[in-house]
This record gives structure tokens, C-alpha cells and sequence, in this order.
């Protein structure tokens, strides 16, 4: 699989275009940043976010019945009707903040049938449990990653700008452990959090299982990252690696939520480094292992609200603040426009 | 003026409604907890937002001719006519937000005439420069602030719910620095900052003229909140303050931007203490004094975006997710509904 991202380009003009508006320069913070971020990977001094999507990809994980979660392996699907009833915050706060809804099924653990709402992309009812075998074999993981693909581009030829991902899998986080130790060198206890709510004795529990699955793979620090993906990832994960990625390719900007969309860049970023340019990151998951993602791809989050809830809910919090960086580029009047005085 | 702010009753039924819906317990953070006050403060398990407004308040200050800004004293009425053309980044917020915008004339040195969107509140042309004399008089002081009240009132009579406060003002980060010194004990230096962009001449002008000010002052440690405001205040700042203390009473939703509308409200709590549960502090500025204001009132802003423009601005911007903190509580399906599995 070969993604060609390409290199985002400064643009002098963008910046005079951005002091030019009826603000102290610099006053608009981080909002300057990101309206200079989207001019530039737009190639543009009036960038669009024509129909951005959320698509949340869902998963389950052979190692949820070993015990990695506080939530039966049920919730997967059972959640999964409840975004296709419309009833979860990621429905809530995407029909807020205009943000078009898909659910793909990657890897649920259930029939669904024909649904209206849902894209089924599933690879297989589940992965293998990582502590015994890998999750997947490098085939279904290129699968899921080309399927991914294949999503991300149908958006992009329909006029989609924007993706925010969004995740649905018990046990993923345990998942997105293994894969951010693996990919960051963070030592695996700083990886493992509480998921959707570990007492501490089920903490120490998802402790003890996930240093048994690092030990059974025994990858080598510097193993490919596509190997990795195999070795630990769900096909939620590696479908949206692969849709970042072909995303990126077609200079569409991607909005990352929190810890497991995190560790699907991590795997993107490992294949296509340039990746990190198309980025939004969205908020600072409550998640620990979160940190270490952010620190190996020096990310800085637009929100730090204590989530940890997964769905996408994160990125779509946060893109209100995307599209007031793109408003004011396009809206505010110049000091010349408006005939306000200057800095004297 | 009295003003009678009622204590907010935990409502235990609210907590276990935020508990019951479809995601882990505390899993939407800060959400949570804003849900949790907003319904507390209207006392119900079904919190709306009615009509949100976000109100602007303009005026200038005589000190402001002394060089304590970057920019000259005419951009405020320029500025407010950049608003009343829609042009200024606040504009682009509201519309972009819903919030509904009103621009308040609370002192600007311009005869503006009548004009759509401009209500016309203004107490004198600017006030007094305070490195001379007191801004105000306690008079004008006390008629600005039920000025202020008014607005608020006749706004909860009409149907609103909340609102955002915003101003306008060349010289009201200065005004906004002496009130901080004063009303919360930290030393003037740490108040004092670069405000709409002071190089480091113009900021060690600035803290010298303001040292003057408040020796000319010379007020006690414990000088009464109303006599501080006279000294030093805006007018704008006296108008939020009153109407502030008059939206709490009617249990309004306020939402308090950065360093000035937060000198404002120091003077509000400084009267009724009550007011900060009526408070959503919207974001953590880049002015330094704003961070001794938010140590003085226990806040932890929603957004830190290093915004240091005024204007309400991020007032407007942390809005989304003050109403998606009420639309997962009242549009989130529960465990129960949705039939999802809860915690084992």
C-alpha cells in the first residue's frame, strides 16, 4: 500500500491575509494558527470545509473476553444501534455541529443486516485475542486499511473536505496500549489507562494481561508498523489508518479525537510522516497513555475537557473552533475595509 | 443597588440523569459538570437556553489619551461601527454560534446617532483619565451599572436565558489591571500586560502609569467594590457589572470572557458572592492579570486558546459546547431506553 501525501506548502499571502483583519495581530491565538494550518494544506487563501463527515469505525476485540474492559464485548453492537437510533453523544453532537454522521462497521462481533446509516466494511466478527496470537493477519489488516482507503476517497470525490474519526470497540483501548507502546517506545504501563472505567483491581488486571501479549509478540523496537498493526490493532484501528491516509493524499484535513483514533495516526504516521500536517487534534483525552501519542507526534489539542468517551465525541466538540478559524479568514472585514486605525 | 442572587440547590435527580445516559460515568468531563450547574441554576432536569444573547459593551477611557494602549482612543467607535457593520471578529462568531448580538454604547467618545443594533446606554462621553482623578463619579458609576441591570432584565423578561458578556474600550485592559490589583490583593506589576499589543516600551509605560494611578488613589486594601470601580472603572465595565448581577437574580446562564469582562465580574462577586454559580468561565487569556482573576474566583476556564482580543469573543466561541453540555443531557438516550449493557 503506498499513500503520496503532499507536502504542505507556506503561503506568504495567507498570513498578510490573516494580520490584515480587524484584530490586534496575533489576538486570535490558536485560531491564527489553524486558519494558516487550513490555507495551507488547501493551497488557499479561502479554504472551504465543504460536507465534513464524522465516521465512527467499530470493532470488536477477541481480547475483551479475556477481561481488558470494564463493559461486556455486547456494548459494541449494542452501541452501534444506539448511534443508528440516534440517541449517543456522538449523534447528539454531531447534529449539533453539522457534522454528517456515518457508522462503518469494521469488525463487530454481530449481524446487522442492511442498515440505513451503517457501511458495512466489516473484515471479520472480531480480531483474534492478542495475548494468545495476533489479532489479525497482515492481509485483513491491509484489507481493513484498503477499505479505510476506499471510504475516505468516495468522500473526497463527493466533495468532503473534512473527516473527524471517531471509534466504537470494548477493549480497543487496551488495543491502542499495546500499539502506542510499541510505536512511541513509552513504556507499556504509562500506555494502559481505564478505559470506559476500570476499578483498580481490573486496572491491574489489564496490566498484567497486556504485558503478557507485549511478551508473547516480542516485536523488535524498530518492527514495521503495518506488523504492529497486525500483532495488536482492531479493524476499527486499522481501517481509519488507512482512511487517514488516503485522506491526507487528497488534502482533506482530518480531525482526530482522542486516544484510539490517536493510535491509528500513530500507525498513518509511521507509513507517511507528512500526515501530521492535515491534523487537527481535537482534545486531550483524560486517557494517560493519550499524553505520549501527543508528545511523540508534538501535537497540541484544542480541548482538554477530562474526556474520555471515545466516538469521535472529542473531534466533534472541537469543530465549531475549526470552522470559526476558516469563518474569520473568510468573514472578518480588513482594517482597510472597515477604515479602523492601525497600531500607532 | 441590592441585588438578591438565589443559592443554587443540588438537585440529586440531575446527577443521576447525567449518570443514566449511554456512557461511561463522568466520561464527558467537564461537560458533565456544566450540565450538572446549568441545571442546578434553573433547577430543573431539563435545562434550556433560550435566546442567547451576547452583549457588547463600548466605552472609552480618559486614560487612554495618557498612552496606555497601542492603539488610539478613535478605534473604539471605529471598532463599533466595524460591528454594526458586521466586519469585527465577534460578528462572525455570534452568526456563526447563534448567538444573538447587541452592541451597547456605554460611554464611546462619538456621537453615533440612532442606529439599528446600537442600544444607546452612554453615561458621558469617556471617562476621566484615572492617573489624574477618580474615572467617575460614584453617581455615574451606580447609573451605569443599573443601566446595566436593565438590559439584563429586560432580557429575562423577553425569554432569555443567557448571556455573554463582551466589550470594547482603547484603554480598558489598563482600567481592567487597576480593578484586579485592587479587588484581588495581587501586586500591580502581575496585573499589568501588553494588552491590544504593547511592545516593551509602551507595557513599561503602561505599568508606570498605572503605578501612578493607584498611588494617586490611594484606596485601602479593603476600599468598598463600588468606590474601586469609580476609580478606575469604564463605564462598560460598570454596565456589565450591573448587568451581571442583575442576570444572576434571574437565574441567567453568563458567560464571562477574558480579562475585562472578568474585572466586571469581580466587582459583581465582590457585591454578591452568589453570582459565580451563575458563571461559565468561557476561556483562560493570554493578559496575564487574567489568571490572578481566575485564582481569585476558584474558575477553570473551558477554552485556552491564547486569545487576547475582547470583544466577547471567546465567549462566543466556548458557547458550542455550553449547549452541548445541555443537549447530551436532555437528546442522550440512557442505558435503560437504548438497551445497552452497563458496567460489569
Amino acid at each position: 500500500m503506498h499513500f503520496s501525501i503532499p507536502p504542505t506548502i507556506p503561503l506568504p499571502a495567507l498570513q498578510a491575509r490573516i494580520d490584515g483583519k480587524t484584530k490586534p495581530p496575533g489576538s486570535l491565538g490558536r485560531l491564527e494558527r489553524l486558519a494558516l494550518q487550513i490555507g495551507q494544506l488547501q493551497q488557499s487563501l479561502a479554504p472551504t470545509l465543504g460536507q465534513p463527515h464524522l465516521l465512527v469505525f467499530a470493532g470488536d476485540h477477541g481480547a475483551a473476553r479475556a477481561g481488558v474492559s470494564a463493559y461486556p464485548q455486547e456494548v459494541t453492537w449494542q452501541m452501534v444501534e444506539n448511534f443508528l437510533a440516534g440517541g449517543a453523544a456522538i449523534n447528539v453532537f454531531a447534529r449539533q455541529n453539522g457534522l454528517q454522521l456515518q457508522i462503518i462497521d469494521a469488525g463487530v462481533a454481530h449481524h446487522f443486516g442492511s442498515r440505513k446509516g451503517l457501511v458495512d466494511a466489516k473484515i471479520a466478527f472480531a480480531t483474534h485475542n492478542f495475548i494468545e496470537q495476533a489479532a489479525m493477519s497482515v492481509d485483513d489488516c491491509q484489507a481493513a486499511m484498503a477499505r479505510g482507503a476506499t471510504i475516505a476517497r468516495q468522500l473526497a470525490d463527493a466533495g468532503c473536505r473534512v473527516i473527524g474519526f471517531g471509534e466504537m470497540g470494548i477493549g480497543n483501548s487496551a488495543a491502542a496500549a499495546l500499539l502506542t507502546h510499541q510505536l512511541t517506545g513509552t513504556p507499556l504501563p504509562a500506555c494502559v489507562g481505564r478505559g470506559t472505567g476500570l476499578d483498580d483491581a481490573g486496572l491491574a488486571r489489564k496490566q498484567a494481561l497486556l504485558a503478557r501479549a507485549a511478551e508473547r509478540a516480542a516485536l523488535a523496537p524498530d518492527a514495521p508498523a503495518l506488523r504492529v498493526l497486525a500483532e495488536f490493532g482492531g479493524f476499527e484501528i486499522a481501517m481509519m489508518a488507512g482512511a487517514m491516509l488516503a485522506a491526507a493524499e487528497r488534502r482533506m484535513l482530518l480531525l482526530i479525537d482522542g486516544f484510539i483514533v490517536t493510535s491509528a495516526l500513530l500507525v498513518a504516521a509511521a507509513i507517511a510522516p507528512a500526515i501530521g500536517d492535515y491534523c487537527v487534534f481535537c482534545h486531550r483525552s483524560a486517557e494517560p497513555g493519550h499524553q505520549a501519542q501527543l508528545r511523540a507526534l508534538h501535537a497540541e489539542p484544542l480541548l482538554d475537557l477530562e474526556l474520555r468517551l471515545g466516538e469521535g465525541s472529542g473531534a466533534a466538540l472541537a469543530w465549531p473552533l475549526v470552522r470559526s478559524a476558516v469563518a474569520f479568514l473568510n468573514e472578518m472585514a480588513s482594517f482597510e475595509s472597515a477604515g479602523v486605525s492601525e497600531q500607532v
